[in-house]
């Protein structure tokens, strides 16, 4: 079990910035948690991987990845762990093989679905039906920060499970940053 | 060194699909390389990127991948090489930080880009030049296969050094597939 407490300060020094922000939501916010910050250093997204493994369900056939935050994360726990991944596309590309997703997908697999830093869990949410929709059956999903916006509420009341390693409070910054 | 004629071999084994696709180009064609296919095997997803620890410059201090084949490329060669990575966005986003680069970049940075598939090269020059025009030195283009369309050579002519793994040939595979 990897120490969380140092990696929270760890993923806080890398990640966390102080300034003029307008996050995805359109909201203005004096912080910004750069989840590519943490995911771009190999020694930080190599433990943050290996802290995933124990919050990972029992039994699991493929991981899952949201373009474009989800996959680096899918792909370190992938190599951390030996099982295939799968990327879900933002909107389905037009060209090649015109799919929604990246990567092989069965019937009946059992998905973990990875993500890095959910406020509302909206798109987690909407991957993980898409998911379903091709036949999968996602068991669990599993994220590095929720800033405590609903995500874990959201994903439970759509049917899923949801598990992470941080608080936006464990990271020690502020809920909206 | 890894045996890159069994390489080669899992390659096409995981990733060749022959079928009706229409290219990123617009032409349609029989073949298609799904590069996802290999991208999302943890097993041989390590061992590309093995191989592609032979090709890199002997000294460099960052990975960069383009949106969205190179992202696992270059994840699987930052793990392998404890060196950073930084995601060249196709497109910049609008919100957050607005930039067009996810991860970290320094001015004066030598820089190994990392493709998957090369037809013309031409998204991997681009990426390159924004590289620049950020302040990086982008030293040497690396990638997995070259489908002998001319990538090599436009990317010599756009005063990049070129170096990949496979041709389309060594796959066995047809050059416009």
């Amino acid at each position: 079990m990897p120490d969380l407490t140092a990696l929270a300060a760890r993923i806080r020094a890398a990640a966390y910035l102080e300034g003029d922000f307008t996050l995805s939501s359109g909201l203005k916010s004096k912080y910004y948690l750069d989840k590519y910050l943490f995911e771009t250093d190999p020694a930080l997204l190599r433990d943050i991987a290996r802290a995933l493994t124990d919050i990972l369900p029992p039994e699991f056939d493929r991981i899952a990845g949201v373009e474009l935050g989800g996959v680096p994360l899918a792909t370190a726990l992938a190599l951390e762990t030996g099982k295939p991944f799968i990327i879900v596309r933002r909107e389905a590309k037009a060209h090649g093989t015109a799919r929604q997703f990246e990567g092989s997908l069965r019937a009946g697999e059992r998905v973990a679905l990875v993500e890095d830093v959910l406020t509302t869990g909206a798109q987690a949410i909407a991957a993980a039906q898409r998911l379903e929709q091709a036949g999968a059956k996602v068991i669990r999903i599993i994220y590095v920060v929720d800033r405590q916006q609903g995500a874990a509420e959201n994903i439970t009341r759509a049917g899923y499970e949801p598990a992470y390693l941080f608080t936006a409070q464990d990271l020690g910054i502020p809920k909206q940053g």
